[in-house]
Order: C-alpha cells, then structure tokens, then sequence
C-alpha cells in the first residue's frame, strides 16, 4: 500500500474494532448478555433516523449520526462508566482524555482533530445537535431497562429520582420526547422495576 | 404514550436490538468470538465517514451511512447468509422479502416505505451511493479475516479466485480502494492465510 494516509486510516479502522468488547451496564432486550459499546452505538444512531422527526431545530442529522457513531471510541482505552458510579466518574474526564489524545492520532492530523472536534462537541454539549444526540444516549438504556424489567436499577438499586434526574437531559436536548420518558418512568415504577426512595421527613 | 405514531417507532427501535444476536461468519480481529450484524453495521459506518474522500463522486454520505445502518436488519428473521453459502443463497432472497415485509411494516406507514426504499436500493446496488455502500460492505470482512489470520477462508477452503470475485464489487463501487484490495489479498496468499486453487491442466 503506497498511500501512508490511507495506511493511517485502516490502521484507525481497525483499532476501533475493539469497541465490540467493551461492555455496558445494560443488557440486551433479551436479557442474554450485556450489551457492547458498537452495538449501543449503531442503536443510537439508528435512533437519530427514526425519531429525527422529533428533534430541535438546528439539529443537522449527519453531524449527530457522526457523534453517536463515535461518541464511545475513546472506551477503548478508557473502560464504560457506568453513569451512577461516584467514582468512576471522578476520573472518568482525565482518562478518556487520554485516550481520545491516542485514538483520533491514529488519523491523518487534519482528520483526527475533525473527529475529536465531534467528540468533544458531543462531550460538551454545546449545540442543539449535541444536546440532541445526549438526549438519544440516554433514552436507548431507559428503554432498555424497561425490556429487562430494570436489570440495571436493581443491581445498582437505583432509584425514581435519580433516574429522573439523569433524562433531564432529555428535557433539555429532546423536550418532544420528554413525555414518553416521564410515562416510561412511571410505568416501570408502578410494575415494581423502579423503586421509589423513601420520603425523608422535614421533622 | 398518546402518540400513536411515536409508539410505533419505539416498538420498532426496541425490535432491532435483535440485530445484536445474529452472528456472522467473521470473528473479531482479537479472535475472541463471532461478530454480529449490529457491531458489524456500526463499523461499516465508521468505514463510510473515515474513508469519505475515496467516494466516486455522486455518492451521498448521509444516503449512505443510513443504508449501510439498516442494511442488515431483515437478518432479524432471515438470519445472516455466508457469501460462500451456494445452498443458503439459494433462498436468501425469499427470507429477506418477507423479513423486510414484518420488520418495516412496524414503522408508521410512510417511513416504513421510506427506510425500505434504502434497503431495496442497497440490494439492487442501483445507485453510486449504494454501490460505495457495498463496497464498504465487502471490505471489512476483507480487512477482518487478514486480522485473523484467514479464520474464515480458512474454515469454509475459500481460495484466493473466490475471494477476488466477491471483492469485484469493491473495484465497481469504490475504484480508488481497490489497489488496497489487491495489496491486501497478496499480502493474505504470501501469510498463508488465503490458498490459491491449484491450477487447472488445459490438456
């Protein structure tokens, strides 16, 4: 192969394979197994096509598929977080900073940088189109805790409101969608998948 | 859930998780296990972004990125065909229409139509964009089995003249890779990783 620029990209190519073996929190729909970071992030972006109806204005489609696709890569070296772990996310920045500095080099320079650039407006979120694509990663878990009779909120005994409080990001990136997420929400509390915590008395 | 038709694209994007577990012939570059249809769609789409500046000119990257997402889906009832497979190509036609027909079907009607015309158009290959889509399709396997040492030549006898048949498709949707093409099924044959068929006596 005389062309180094493709050499580069196949080499990012690749590398990237290794997202099928990092491993999520949540499970399949079918319960079988927990599900990857590639997989979980072909759902999202399929997401972004089936519901793009509902999005914001100024959300551009292209640019948010692209995030969605890539959003998850810098788990290679960085590991999946699971978003109610404490401490997990004490460090979580620093190491997929890491990481994002060693994958998107794999790229030709110019190419690398628009693909962090991506990243790291998805890490932001400082447009409606990452606000968008936010909204979209949190709803494919909500649902599928829903399919898996809350596996996750069990094991972690996550509670209503600390759900609740995660999908804001919902309500600000998605808010056409923000119904369907407080209905599922309660409908998983009244089938006993979602524990409410109990009130704390002001006495 | 009020929304009728927000109901529908919700069943239908809890239905396509059942991508996830449908196994391809290929392995993992880490060897580790067999690749599925989703992770397998998430890197296509990768491929499509990274390798962008290679598209013949006509070809449309959203177009794209969304055929080569839903490609696979009909796989869900169908089930993923070997491109070796002479007998279960024989009816992969058949299973896929009638996959398409349920699987789409779930979508409200109008979309249903629209994603289905994107797959029918990759199928057909009757357009650059689908062409460059196809191409993507058949060079990942390409890259994977050189990564593993040849797992799946090696497990089905498929020789160097099959392999260079299948990647027609790649010289056809994609010209500017097809010196890769070349490079890498030399590279494969001097490895031992791909055997070329002995040669046929004339007399």
């Amino acid at each position: 192969m005389q062309n180094h620029k493709l050499t580069r990209q196949i080499q990012f190519i690749i590398e990237i394979d290794k997202l099928k073996s990092i491993l999520r929190q949540t499970l399949l729909t079918d319960g079988s197994r927990q599900e990857n970071s590639a997989e979980h992030s072909w759902h999202l972006a399929m997401m972004a096509i089936v519901l793009a109806e509902y999005a914001p204005p100024n959300v551009d489609m292209l640019r948010v598929i692209k995030m969605l696709l890539l959003h998850d890569i810098v788990e290679i070296d960085a590991g999946d977080t699971f978003c109610y772990d404490i401490t997990g996310n004490q460090d979580k920045a620093e190491r997929e900073l890491l990481a994002a500095q060693r994958i998107f080099a794999l790229l030709p320079v110019e190419q690398g940088a628009e693909l962090r650039a991506l990243w790291e407006e998805f890490e932001a979120h400082s447009t409606a189109s990452a606000k968008w694509a936010r909204a979209l990663d949190c709803l494919q878990p909500l649902l599928n805790n829903q399919q898996t009779q809350g596996h996750t909120w069990r094991l972690h005994g996550v509670t209503r409101s600390q759900v609740l409080h995660r999908m804001r990001a919902v309500e600000k990136g998605a808010p056409a969608l923000w119904p369907l997420v407080e209905q599922i929400i309660e409908d998983c509390v009244a089938a006993g998948y979602l524990k409410v915590e109990p009130e704390i008395s002001s006495a």
